[in-house]
């Protein structure tokens, strides 16, 4: 059992945390799963309404009692223009129309104010139910929310992707900061620096960070094994975020296309789009960031892409159909096997106690 | 003193090879000093002529009876579009105008054959000088070059930036692969895998690089000390190659405003661009390549490019102007410092062997 700054102040055996991943792949058996095996479980909450946050919390307490947490999106605001929204619906609509999304299905233009609200209800869900540990991805929260989490005695970790969004991090008062590197899969977590220079290999990234803060640093991106978690440590971190690795698992809701795309996937079919949901993210190249390429459109800031798309997405998960679906993978799919949270774990411990370098 | 396979291999006293870089940077005195203080020093030959790299080795020879390296520009064929050429030019005129590059001074277009006759004459130079250590940038050389150095008993090196790219230089022969990470400052060395697809962070490429040959890798990209060099270890690889840690060092020919920016630089300002030279590199953003990014031009392929450019480089460079000088450096620009190339080796070792781990 290792026992380090993070490990003690998450009170986990194990310095490993499940990526709180969005869009229904932290089921419920996942989270427990995790935390049960001696990591931390995370309910990726970022899409979800408080009422289904708050069944989940309750469902996850009925099958374990150690430390599980909450990630929230923090609401930015964005800007629409009707000139490209309708540039991309054009581009979606023969997608649409080769998947039969019916034509009466319009994604409904979300609205700042609503984002905000939604975040302040998730808030006092994460505080009634009385959550350990929050972390945040798009930014950090205001200083009440942060004040009114602290004072409920919850473990804050944010996440950045460059030195100075962790040292705004560290100045915002959280407890542990997540580092992105560039081999991350799914969405960018970017927000004070641009979409181009934050693309950071976590060779250059975790000790340029752990040299200008004092909170504990994890690291996050391509970490498939103990290789990466102890690579990891020796740069640094205090612990490892691991995403891919626990969405091939077995107790994990991604759609088995999903699961099967990255189980067959090569580290060079990983791309950067933002074609989703106008926000970068990263994935194994289909149809979809293929025909999006071409179309030269620019796409509508996040989350408005993301509620344009979401029909499509809907139909080709339903319809068995990978090419218009988002499949999130970081860039080390050569490294992910099929296999229970509880097994992963316990592997990547192994494999790490296993390795010795003399020098 | 470590000894694995890549230092029985190269018989030097410790895995760290400091990277062939082009352009004047690996000075008599850094390669000289390198290979004396246990490393492997290397000259970056790719732009030099056959009489100046043996010149060089001469004059290295003088200073060390220690192993040191010699890195070649594989030729790769290229075609030149007349429109593409008077596009650059264009581009570049008013930069030229500002640097009061005299107008008659044109560069020459090279023509791929040029390339073709001063690689086999570069191969001959290191057969006769009896080098102990061939590494190869931007591809595989031939076969037949590949037999002749192997029967003068030369260690020969392959560099890549994917799994697919590793897997073919071990099937050529040859005897260890550098693999270069997005990490990395300087030119990429994808041949075989596109541009956009080659950006692997190490975290991700070095364990599946591993995983599929069994020559030694040797890790590239953003590593400055001893944490770098053991996380590379962690992950699989057997050495480093570091470039940016010893451009600032005191040895290097590197202009002083290329030291003085990376000492100065953040992680968030190493960028990539192909306005230099016609391929991708790493290096700090400054107005040269600002102005290209804006003028939307899609620039002639490496080497042509690199000639359109090269007399506004050569001046800003005499005129100590870094606003069009090619600043390369990898992710890493925090962790630079101005010291001997002997102190930072040592320094690389102390602080790896300091390291320890339990889990």
């Amino acid at each position: 059992m290792l026992k380090n700054e993070l490990t003690e102040l998450l009170q986990i055996e194990y310095p490993i945390i499940q990526a709180p991943m969005a869009g229904g792949v932290t089921t419920t058996e996942l989270v427990s799963e995790v935390s049960n095996s001696g990591g931390l479980g995370m309910i990726g909450a970022g899409y979800m309404t408080p009422e289904q946050t708050r069944k989940q919390i309750k469902e996850i307490k009925q099958l374990t009692s150690r430390p599980f947490g909450v990630n929230l999106f923090v609401p930015e605001e964005f800007s629409v223009s009707q000139d490209e929204i309708i540039a991309a619906k054009k581009v979606l609509k023969p997608i649409r129309e080769e998947l039969n999304v019916t034509p009466g299905h319009n994604p409904e233009i979300p609205e700042y104010q609503h984002y905000v609200e939604t975040f302040n209800k998730l808030i006092q869900v994460i505080v009634e139910e009385k959550i350990p540990v929050c972390s945040f991805t798009f930014g950090i929260p205001s200083a009440e929310v942060i004040r009114e989490l602290k004072a409920n005695h919850m473990v804050l970790i944010g996440t950045a992707t460059t030195v100075r969004e962790a040292m705004e991090i560290e100045k915002s008062g959280m407890d542990a900061i997540v580092v992105q590197g560039t081999e991350a899969g799914g969405h960018r977590g970017n927000f004070l620096t641009g979409d181009r220079e934050s693309l950071i290999g976590l060779m250059s990234l975790i000790p340029q960070v752990v040299d200008q803060v004092r909170i504990p640093v994890i690291s996050a991106g391509g970490i498939m094994d103990g290789r990466g978690l102890m690579a990891s440590l020796c740069l640094g971190a205090k612990g490892v975020q691991m995403g891919t690795a626990f969405l091939t698992c077995l107790e994990s809701g991604a759609h088995e296309l999903h699961k099967e795309g990255i189980l067959n996937a090569q580290e060079d079919q990983l791309v950067l789009t933002n074609s989703f949901s106008g926000k970068w993210a990263r994935g194994i190249k289909n149809r979809f960031i293929e025909e999006m390429d071409k179309s030269n459109v620019s796409f509508p800031e996040f989350p408005v892409q993301n509620a344009l798309t979401q029909p499509i997405r809907k139909a080709s998960s339903s319809q068995n159909n990978r090419d218009f679906m988002s499949l999130w993978s970081g860039q080390s799919p050569r490294l992910a096997n099929r296999q229970t949270a509880k097994a992963l774990i316990e592997k990547v411990i192994s494999d790490a106690k296993m390795i010795s370098i003399n020098i």
